[in-house]
């Protein structure tokens, strides 16, 4: 999230994709990084070398990444020329990362690409790989020297940052191993979500919300993260992982930081992040005891039979957690995080609900109902701000009506096309922006947020609440 | 303004109209009795007496109305089975405003129709009458005793309620020697318009405005209401006014009121007046030395050729004046009040300026410009509100844009037809509900806020600053 790049900022760039084979690769990174490059925002001096240990021709490889864009690309199919000229970028290597030779070959091409460009290249290394693999590509980039140039070597780790607070430990504790933090970027692809970056420009480029933003004026919060599918081809992934790990722990709990985060002193990244585990560390740890109270859990109907799925599966496909905060901002004012699948629809929407006025002056019969004020802002779909309030109905009678303040992006911004949260991130990466991307103590301070729950859930006899598909949960 | 107004709510009424040929009645009086009527809002015994000099049948009378109807109801055109039904409420008298009997003949007519209604109705003595005449139907109704029966006669005197301070003292004086303060209904037909109705409403049945509505947040609050046409067939009465009396020592401070004042306690009558009265002593009077800093004042090319006006003229038809309210709430914001003729465009509009935010996190580059946010109500035209703020634009770079959050009532009512502000405020009047209309303090008080500029003014050998017809004004 730069504020002035364009294509010339960007010095020359390898990306390369550890995993470059699968399913990531081939719907998200390399439409967005055609994207990217389609709207200019990419060096002249570009490559991407793809890395799997499935066998392939580059051109075979070059035609897989293309039907991968013609189909999720944001626009459309590719056009021949184009293509024809973005190919010229894309390498392709089968190689097992458990080999030496593989990272000596990449270090070889790294100092080639040196010498042809004539400066050290930014070097993306993105794991789009099973969390099984990681230490052993960090590893192997480790030893042959890959990681040592902290001004230009990155990588990237996806989800799931481990699966409870120790694991996420070990998993930071063995990345910073080889890299500095600064040279790593967890990604959570919620933060690259324009109404999620826009959450902080709202709050803090203007002057009316940051004096509603507090105990006083704010009732409660609600972060919803519906999903109206199931867990379709990730039965075997999910049945391990459950909402609290696979939404919660990462993206409501990131979009609750930027909610009730404190103002930055300036805009960036480790400013930002701290601000983040600042709040996370205010968040009041869930006692054992009050688990039942303040942690709901659901399964939908028929979840145990989906493919790859125990059949005495416990995992809970809903979950809600009630949080509070131990700080002058936010004292007795709730924030509920809910996510689920196979809910009635796919909605992502924070609700800021206000408190009652102090004094209702207005006759009863004039306010048949009170409803509070509420700002929502809906992340997706119908990306936009919403300000829910009470006006007089037109008519010579006094009658208070709720009316809803709009701001929708596809009015004000009709001519800017959304780019997808990948496009955002991935730049940022190219760019060196961390702002976007969690640090490792902001990782392990979410998980320790939602440990007692999973440890609560884990020792559990009890079920989840049984949920009809395409109910709203329990 | 009532909560629970219906037809049924409302006792027998007569409906009496001095003045009854002249164009108020014709252009604005009738239509809007005619749409309440067709709207129900009017009792099954209620009778419309058009009093005037004019010697005219009933029958040519209510087809002079019937024309002004048709040209004037926002329900367009009348239906001739329903005109023949609203035109049995109608009467007509020609009769001389100086004539004893002629309110002797009212007095029994008023009788006559209490017998016939089998209780004493409501009587609505409307001065659709020129000032000079005032007087001479106040005196004629109290010597008959139609203004005695404080519990169902009332009058509705129409602006200008005197030129200054003293004449307006000296108008409320005459008022109360015949009618009880109670009894008197002073029409602003600002007041009647929706979206200056909707102030309060939004204000006070809304908690998240008042937190922001103080010094604290506000750095400037804008009045204008802006007329693009000249003084058409009005030099004569306007050569003698000017911008000042015609609309700032009323509308326009109207509406300050409103923006201005404390919240009330209940939404009654006499306390949203006292409240309104309240704010306009808190404002600082305009020193002499000051007026030339704190007022401003124009007239448009060609106004001293229109009909009727004098050819020295000095009247202002463009004014602005500066007010700052000396108490907690508003200490330090400048409330600007601004009006004009034959400026650039017809609207009215109250801008809410508010402070620029204490802390600039953001990198120069993200932010091209730094407008101020604002609260805009828009009560003529596009009447609703929007609040101007920064939001992200959409782009893999953070740059942020203006942006509106708008609430129109075109859209959120879309159903509901908006009354004119006549319709409105005779419907308050035959209710009684005085909420909407201004007590004689409050008049005298909105005297004293202008009469420092209007002296000065007077005594000035100054010219107001020409300014092009078309323009927006000095």
């Amino acid at each position: 999230m730069h504020p002035t790049n364009n294509a010339s900022s960007l010095s020359s760039t390898l990306f390369v994709i550890f995993g470059a084979g699968g399913d990531l690769t081939w719907r998200k990174l390399m439409p967005a990084l055609y994207n990217l490059w389609l709207d200019g925002w990419l060096p002249h001096d570009f490559v991407i070398t793809g890395i799997d240990r499935r066998q392939m021709s580059k051109d075979d490889f070059a035609q897989h990444i293309r039907d991968g864009i013609d189909q999720f690309s944001r626009q459309g199919k590719s056009d021949d020329k184009q293509w024809a000229d973005f190919a010229t970028h894309l390498d392709y290597v089968s190689a097992d990362f458990g080999a030496a030779a593989t990272f000596a070959d990449l270090a070889e091409r790294v100092a080639a690409l040196g010498k042809e460009w004539s400066q050290p290249p930014n070097v993306v290394y993105y794991l789009a790989i099973s969390p099984a693999l990681i230490q052993m590509v960090v590893e192997g980039l480790g030893k042959v020297g890959l990681a040592d140039d902290r001004d230009h070597a990155s990588i990237v780790v996806e989800k799931p940052f481990g699966r409870d607070l120790d694991s996420a430990r070990a998993l930071n504790s063995m990345l910073t191993q080889t890299f500095a933090e600064t040279q790593i970027y967890r990604i959570d692809h919620y933060l690259g979500k324009e109404t999620v970056q826009n959450i902080l420009a709202m709050r803090f480029a203007n002057a009316i919300f940051e004096p509603l933003w507090n105990r006083t004026s704010i009732e409660r919060v609600e972060i919803t993260v519906a999903e109206s599918v199931g867990v379709e081809h990730r039965g075997g992934y999910y049945d391990h992982a459950g909402a609290v790990r696979d939404m919660i722990q990462n993206h409501l709990l990131q979009i609750f930081c930027l909610i009730s985060m404190e103002p930055p002193i300036v805009f960036a990244a480790d400013e930002i992040r701290d601000k983040k585990v600042e709040v996370l560390r205010a968040v009041r740890p869930i006692a054992p005891e009050k688990v039942d109270q303040l942690a709901k859990r659901g399964q939908y109907e028929g979840y145990r039979q989906e493919p790859d799925v125990s059949a005495s599966s416990n995992t809970e496909t809903f979950a809600q957690l009630t949080l509070h905060v131990d700080n002058w901002r936010w004292q007795g004012v709730p924030f509920v995080l809910r996510t689920g699948k196979a809910l009635k629809d796919k909605v992502s929407l924070v609700k800021i609900r206000f408190r009652s006025i102090p004094h209702r002056a207005f006759p009863a019969a004039a306010v048949p109902r009170w409803p509070r004020n509420e700002l929502q802002i809906h992340i997706q779909p119908n990306e936009g701000i919403d300000i829910c309030m009470l006006a007089k109905e037109p008519g010579p009678e006094l009658l208070l009506k709720p009316v809803d303040m709009n701001f929708r992006y596809s009015e004000d911004f009709a001519k800017k096309p959304m780019p997808e949260a990948y496009e955002t991130l991935l730049l940022d990466v190219m760019q060196r922006d961390a702002t976007l991307f969690m640090r490792g103590d902001q990782v392990e301070t979410a998980w320790r947020v939602v440990m007692p729950v999973l440890d609560a859930w884990g020792h559990s006899d009890d079920q989840p609440t049984v949920y009809p598909v395409g109910s709203w949960g329990p």
